[in-house]
């Protein structure tokens, strides 16, 4: 096993050190977040650090990148409190990751990518018609992280959409029978097969 | 498709909105946090909620639940600002989720499931000997989260060890190929194939 410090690291190619951390973090659920401006102009945009924040309320959080980087879906967020997550399966991966590119605010990524919206009246932001696993959300709130100027972003879960047949008897959802993907680094997309499903740990020794 | 509102899961049964609320943010990074007090009694617990925040400075985020729930950890981080993230790998992952039950203070978690303590001096915090990739961070902040009394994490990485047989040519970590697992949901474990890695999106048409 290799040791590398933080020293070493710093003094990589940027892009060698970039792939090195992003997929340090280990896999990832990356998915499309759709937004629209006030006048309703779409956007989407591939993001894959989501995490989980609690049940009760349903909150969401995720990472957007600095302002100069990544402007679209954050401003629309501030302008609207609203967007979808909608899971990325491996039939329009590719497409989902084309999102990523530096389009002009007023380019539609539907348009460029050929991914559909699915607009379900009163949520004002579009959802990606394609993806089998989607939800939306109200902004709660915008916490600016001073280290790196990227954002975490919080939010409350408003509606679900999936196929109830993805649902377990206790709620639990088979994300992977919806093909859902999961990403490493930067560009790294993989398809998962269960392994198990473990009971609640009590404090007895294994 | 079919539609849930957050008034339709909200009246549902705890635990059936726990397992669907958690499975609906997609696959996780999980993996093991290992700290240790100031008298250096060591602590080991899995955590599946932790992003990636940039790679320059090389900064990693974690949701720790409240601290009624899961006081340990981040007392030991506030203590000594040390911690370690230890990925997960088919082989241990039956131990790492034992962790995550309710042990007293005083008892290590290395010793209930059997789990080996690795000591990088002058590192504070424990590794987990077992883990194929482990990484140290120093801590940065703790960010509370006032919506449901969770709390955002940011950490420096300070230190890696991992087989450099793991890496590709661009400083991509082939994590896969260490059996590192992503969880679902509370008690989901799934192993990853790789599909793909893409290249950089440029401002074109697909």
């Amino acid at each position: 096993m290799e040791k590398f410090t933080i020293d070493q690291i710093k003094s990589w190619d940027r892009f060698y050190r970039g792939n090195f951390i992003n997929s340090l973090s280990g896999f990832k659920s990356v998915s499309l977040i759709g937004t629209a401006n006030a006048a309703g102009i779409p956007n989407l945009a591939i993001f894959s650090n989501i995490v989980h924040l609690g049940a009760d309320p349903a909150l969401i959080g995720f990472v957007n990148r600095p302002l100069e980087a990544a402007p679209h879906t954050l401003g629309n967020i501030k302008e609207t409190k609203s967007y979808t997550i909608n899971h990325i399966h491996i039939g329009i991966y590719q497409q989902a990751h084309q999102t990523s590119a530096k389009y002009p605010k007023d380019c539609s990524e539907f348009d460029v990518t050929g991914l559909t919206p699915a607009w379900h009246s009163p949520i004002h932001s579009p959802f990606v018609a394609e993806s089998k696993i989607r939800y939306a959300l109200q902004l709660e709130e915008i916490i600016p992280i001073r280290q790196n100027n990227t954002f975490f972003v919080i939010g409350a879960i408003t509606d679900v959409f999936l196929d109830k047949s993805l649902l377990e008897n206790d709620g639990f959802i088979k994300i992977d029978e919806a093909d859902s993907l999961a990403s490493l680094g930067i560009d790294g997309y993989y398809k998962t097969e269960k392994i198990d499903r473990l009971p609640y740990a009590k404090a007895t020794t294994v």
